[in-house]
This record gives structure tokens, sequence and C-alpha cells, in this order.
């Protein structure tokens, strides 16, 4: 594997560092909204600044329209090494509660904290500080060898934060283009510990809305209450029995697909040393539920779940009515793990409701997504040599994390370009991404530039 | 016992029908909307014209105002036999939606129909057509027999169709006044079957508010689901446990002090031939719920019952939110009956809720009133008295009923007054009471003032 001057890309970057603040300042001066329309403009301003920036470094770079907002797609030349898709997000979060900033979201700011410097502003972790941190590296790169890492295609997306309406269509359109051996991802975050972390595992989701039907309008229970099906009771009597005393969700087949805990990762997952006690405290809880004898990250990681998310029915305003509904409503999902079938999940669930349903009510489902979970092949020795990278860059271990939540466009990666991700990030778990006052580390931005120069050396 | 007379009372009742159904049809014509302020003037005129009616009538009648709408009280002489109460109210529904009404609310009229003359209009039946039965019947008794009948205190109130404010306090304050042997109640119906019918139990009532917390914000189930705790989840959990698998109640306690049916009422009972599948065929449903083994009637009447009247938590709108919730609210009744106390029935469910609880989350209480059934004591000779001059008149066995509602008034004159009711009505199922068009059949009406033609001969 060639060296490709790494200490020379890292000296570089160091010595560049205030100028590559001051670009990313730039850039989140941009108040690049995607799902407000009055900032169109300036999410297209985003696209055209990414564009420009990426075109004066050198790569063939384009604003490619979608029926949304653009996508900015830019290659280096073609080399004799892996071809790899980079991916970031250049649109950024609404900002309300204005009131709630110490400085306004537009008008970023480097500001001293307890835990070192810290780049204030929209966007600045999520996702245009990380963003940057790939395009400094290559520049750094350029400056030191004359020419950009070979074989990379950068694909950057307006819509992230409204949902991706035109990625899954793009992708399908571009097939040929963006399909590489491998995707990075730079959307995630250090390991709660602050250690570099890749996650190699994300959950899978199965949205179900079940509305369960008995009598044909709302009656009295002093004159029907002893006679008539509840549908609030058969809705809490069919969701209680999801799972047993253990905490086991109890539908037909569910852990088909489920699979224990690599040696490995149970290795590195230990090590992390998650308190759930105190991830807990911070929302002021205390002791975790779920499936007695697993570690909580497994839980949260490696364990599929059945979570009621919402519950309507019946008289819910103020004071009292004696009413038994005509209906209940119910939004369940699933977080899945392994090679769980979402279908498969989604008919067990419709079936364990209508075990429960009496024969003079009825049933409807409607379906809200489903995505099995995303499990890297770790094997792809681009994972041991990007674990190796950032070891060496962060002087602590990197390790394999999962992920609790669905991350769409790494399975969406798998799916339509038939790849793995690599998901590598530096944000930490206090950037109040989504929220006022978002911040990113100065240190996230530099080391997780000189990330990248680690891990662009290990792979070109 | 004396018998006043009583056949001639009767022909007197028969031949005074018309102008009996010109006197309702004037009282009909106030429109004493009691909820609506925009009639608090003709709600005090539906008070004066029975206040003039029953002071042209020979009683000694006043109108006591109160600090909402009046009540009207009426005596006739103390004479040597039992003090009776008689309870009515002049008030009535409002008529919305009025696009629904065939004829004006307010513009009664008698109308042909499959099931014989009807008084059509609001308060036909709930309950001026009622009330005026038994005034009815006093005229005719002094037109033959020259006095009023003795012993006898009406009560009138204006405030039933919204909700009773000044009821309470104004027996406590005339304690003494209106406190007598036994109540007559002209405020309920015939049989399903159109028999006549005295409701001897009623059930009581328990209602709760149930406001499970666990986290201290909405949580993402994607970073927390599997670890942290969904109140959605416990609540359904110990709503599901309430009831057993052969629908019982679960609570500890729960029926202490309910009482199996006695022979005679099991007899009454069966006799009614209630088809539970016929009755619940009309509301679009089949099969009976509730414990196994007993008469449905037996459920509705004298059975106690838990229901779920309901639940709101999480997310609920359009689309999807994979949320953990912060909290979960459920609204819970209890239909008592026999002995149950109130407050053993709301220590036992806070306490059954409590056992469900983690120890990280708490929960919130609302009581939402709590009343006992109302058990008369029929081994009074006056409920057989009663029973046998229905009989008569009706030419079909009268019944002693249950119902599955509250009737509020019933529990506060034995309360307050220390005093048993009687309740005995003529309205039929179909009589709309409450919504469009409501009506009152001129056999009710007829055969209801010769109903109490008897029953007063049979206790006078």
């Amino acid at each position: 594997m060639a060296d490709h001057n790494l200490d020379d890309i890292l000296d570089r970057l160091d010595a560049d560092l205030p100028q590559a603040l001051d670009r990313l300042m730039e850039f989140l001066r941009i108040p690049s909204i995607s799902t407000d329309p009055a900032h169109d403009g300036d999410v297209r301003d985003a696209a055209s600044w990414l564009r420009d920036e990426l075109t004066g470094l050198g790569f063939s770079a384009e604003i490619r329209d979608t029926t949304g907002h653009p996508m900015v797609v830019a290659k280096t030349a073609p080399g004799d090494t892996r071809p790899l898709l980079f991916y970031g997000h250049y649109d950024v979060q609404p900002v309300d509660p204005l009131e709630l900033w110490t400085t306004p979201p537009f008008e970023p700011a480097i500001e001293d904290s307890d835990d070192g410097q810290v780049i204030r502003g929209r966007g600045a972790s999520d996702d245009k500080g990380q963003l940057m941190t790939f395009i400094e590296a290559c520049r750094a790169w350029k400056a030191v060898n004359g020419d950009l890492p070979p074989g990379l295609v950068l694909l950057f997306e307006g819509e992230e934060e409204s949902g991706s309406p035109s990625l899954v269509p793009f992708l399908k359109a571009n097939r040929d283009e963006l399909a590489q051996s491998l995707a990075l991802i730079c959307d995630t975050g250090l390991s709660s510990d602050g250690r570099p972390a890749i996650a190699t595992q994300l959950r899978g989701l199965v949205g179900e809305e079940v509305i369960i039907r008995a009598a044909d309008r709302d009656l009295h229970s002093g004159s029907f209450g002893g006679l008539a099906a509840n549908p609030l009771q058969i809705l809490c009597n069919a969701l209680a029995a999801l799972k047993d005393e253990n905490g086991r969700v109890t539908l037909d087949g569910f852990y088909d697909g489920v699979e224990d805990l690599s040696d490995a990762l149970r290795r590195d997952w230990e090590a992390l040393d998650f308190d759930a006690q105190e991830f807990l405290s911070r929302v002021g809880l205390k002791h975790p539920v779920g499936e007695k004898g697993r570690l909580p990250l497994e839980m949260v990681w490696n364990q599929p779940t059945a979570e009621i998310n919402g519950i309507t029915g019946g008289y819910t305003g103020d004071g009292f009515k004696t009413v038994l509904p005509a209906e209940a409503r119910a939004k369940i999902s699933f977080r899945l793990t392994g090679t769980q079938d979402p279908a498969r999940i989604r008919d067990a669930f419709r079936a364990h409701i209508r075990a429960h349903l009496p024969e003079d009510c009825s049933v409807e489902f409607h379906e809200h997504g489903g995505s099995p979970a995303s499990v890297m092949d770790t094997s792809d020795p681009a994972f041991e040599s990007a674990k190796t990278a950032l070891t060496e860059e962060w002087g602590r271990e990197a390790v394999f994390i999962g992920m609790g939540g669905s991350i769409p466009i790494a399975g969406d990666f798998k799916r339509i370009l038939g790849m793995d991700s690599m998901l590598i990030g530096f944000g930490r778990d206090d950037d109040r991404i989504h929220s006022p006052n978002e911040k990113y580390n100065v240190e996230s931005f530099s080391k997780g530039a000189r990330s990248w120069a680690h891990i662009l050396a290990s792979l070109r």
C-alpha cells in the first residue's frame, strides 16, 4: 500500500486549517434550508458554491437538476485503485425556535468552549462541516501530490433534511455512473466516549398503522358496557401480547434472521463501556427495559424492537365521556436487525392483531415504510484498513459500532447500487444537530480531514 | 286498600284525553332548553306554566329560585297515607341539527304512525309528556273524588339536561320538606318488548383518568428503542391485565359487594326474552363479550364493568413518526353494582396501574366522579303494589328491571333524603330523545296517566 506522502498531507492540513475554517464559514453562511420553499434559491446557491469549490480544486463537477433540489456530482480521474463514492448533504435543518440561538444561525463563529474551540452555526455538524472534511483532505492531497486522489465520485444531496424524495430516482437513473465498489458516508459521529467509529450495521424499520373497528357508532357504556366489544380493549390486549414477560417479541418467526453478536463485535462494543444508566439519565430515566441478559448496546444496535409510537381512540378531551368508541388506532414500528424480512414481520404483525380480533370486529392496516437492516460485510479489507487509519489519527482504538436508527441512503446504496457503505463521521453527541445552537468541534473538523487523508492513503 | 273510585278516574282520563293532549301541546310549545342561555326566559316560562297549572288544580305550588334555573315545588294536603315525592323535569334538550326535524321542534303535532298516534316535538317524551301523565292522573282523581290525592310533594327540575348543578344543594337545603317515604321518578321507559317496567337497580360509576410518564421528552425510537420505557406499552400492559381470559375484572377486591341475581329478578329478566344478538345487531355487532356464563341482561344490569373510554399518546397525526412518547393518557370507567365501594374500586385501580409501573416512570391520576350503584329495597310493599297496578293497566305482566347507566337523582334521593325511588316511565326505545324528531306515543301518554291512577289508588 503506497504512502502517498501522508505525513506531508497531514502537515499541509494543519498549516491550512485557518483557511479551511474560512471556507467552511463561507459555506455555512448560505441558509440552505431544504424544507422551506422560501429558501429554494439559497439551496441552489449552496449547490453552486460546492460545484465552484470542487471545480476550482480540479474535480469535474456538475449541478444535476432533479424535480426537487439539485444534486452535485464531482469526479476525479479514474485510477488503478478501488473506485469509491463519497456522500454528504449540503442542505440544513430549519432553525426554529430562532429565539433560542445565542448567535444568529447563519452567522457562524468560532467560539471557545470547555471542550476546546467550536464552530457555531446551522449545518456546522450536520452536514456541511462533515462533508468539508473530505474535500479538505482532497485539497491537501492535491497540494502535496499534484493531483487529486484518483477514482473518486462525490455525491452531494440537497434534500436529506426533507426526506430525500429525489434520491432513489436519481440513483436509479445514474446507476452506472454512481455504482462504485464502496461508499463512504460522512454524516455520523464519534462513539459516545469520543473514539473514532465506523458504523457497520444499521437497524431496518417496519411501520404499521392499525385501525380496529367494533360498533358502527360510539356507544354509551351504560347501555352497552359489558356486552359490546371495545376496540380500545382489543387494541390494548393485542399490543400487550406483543412481548412476553422477558421483553421478547412474540410475533411468529420474528427472530428469524437475527444474529447473535460476533465475538469481534462484542469485544468492540464492550470496550465502548456504554453506561446505559447514564445514557438514560439524560432523558430522566434510569433503568434499561427490554430483553433480559443482553448488553444495553446490543439492545439498541443488534436486537430488533417493537414499539408503540402512537394510540388514539375514544374521548380524549377535557372531562369525561363514558363512551365505548367505534374505533381505536395505533401506530407501531419495528426496528429490524440481521436479515429479518420486513414483509414477513408485517405479515406476522397483522396475523397477531387478527388473532385478537372478535369475529364481529374489523381491522384496517396501513403500511408506513419497510426496509431491512443494513449489515456491512466487514470482511472487506477496507473496513480494517479504515479502522487502522482512524486508530492512528486519533491515538485511540477505533471501533465498529452499530446504529439503532436507519440511514436510508445506506440501504439505497446497497439495494440500487449494489455496494456497502462505510459510515464514518466525527460529530459528537452534544452537537445539537436539528436544534438551536448547533456546533461542530474544531477538533472534529481538523482531525476529521486528517482522518480522511489517512483513509484515502490506505485505500489508494 | 281503598279503591278511590279508580274506574271512574280511568273513565275520566279517557274522556279528558283530547284536553290533556292540548295542555301538553301548550307546554311543549315553550322552548325550555336549559343549556342555552338564550332560552333562560323560556325555561322560566315553562316553570311558570307548571306552577300556574298546578295552582289551578289546587296544589300549593311555588317557583323556587336557585343559582341556576328554578325548581317548581307543589304539595297536596297531608293525609294518613304514605307521603310520596314525585319527580320530573321541565327542561328539554337542544334541537340541533335543526334541519333533520321533519316538523319544527317547538310546534308539536299529533301524527299517525305505524305504531299508532304519536306526539312529535322536543320534550314530548323527555320529560314533559312523562311528567304530565302524573299531573293528569291527579286532575282526574280530583274531578272524581273532589280533592287531590293527599300526601304528595311534586318536585320539577329545570336543569336535568344540563347536569343538575342546583339539585344537590337544593335537596340539602330543603331536606325536611322533600324527604318523604318513597320517590316516584317518571323519566324512564317501558321494557324493550313493550311491557310496563319498574327499574329497581341502577349501576354506579367510577371514572378515572391516568397519565403515565416515562422520559422527560419524546425520544427517537432509533436511539432509545429497546432501552427506554415506552409509556404506551406500559399503559397497554396495565389495561390488558384489567381483565382475565374469562372477562372478569382482576382488580383486587373488585367483586366485593356484587350480588348474584335473586331468583325473583332472574325470573323477571329471563321473561324479558332479551335477544343480545338482535340488540347488538342494531349497532353493527353480533357477539356479546364479557364474563362467560351470565345472562346478557345480567352483564348490563347486574355485573360491574371496566371499560376504556379513551386513550391518547405519541404521534397520532397523518403519516408516521417513530417516537417513544414522553407520556400516555387514558380514561377508564367502572360501572358498579350491589354495594361495591367507589373509593375502594378507585384505590384498587390505582394500585393495579402502579404495579405495572417501572420504578423510573411516574403516574398521575384524576378523579372523574364516583357513585355507588342504586339498589332499591323491593321488599317495600309499594314495589309489588305498583307492579300489580301496572300489570292491571297494561294487561301484560310488569317486570322489575335494572339499568346499565346511572340516574344520579336516584342516588341523590337515597343519599340526601334517605329514600328509595320507584323509576316508572312509559317511553319507548324509539322515542328519539336527545335527537331530532323526538316523539311520545299517545298510548304512552294515555296509559301512563292511567297507570299513575292505578298506582296512586293502590298507595293512597
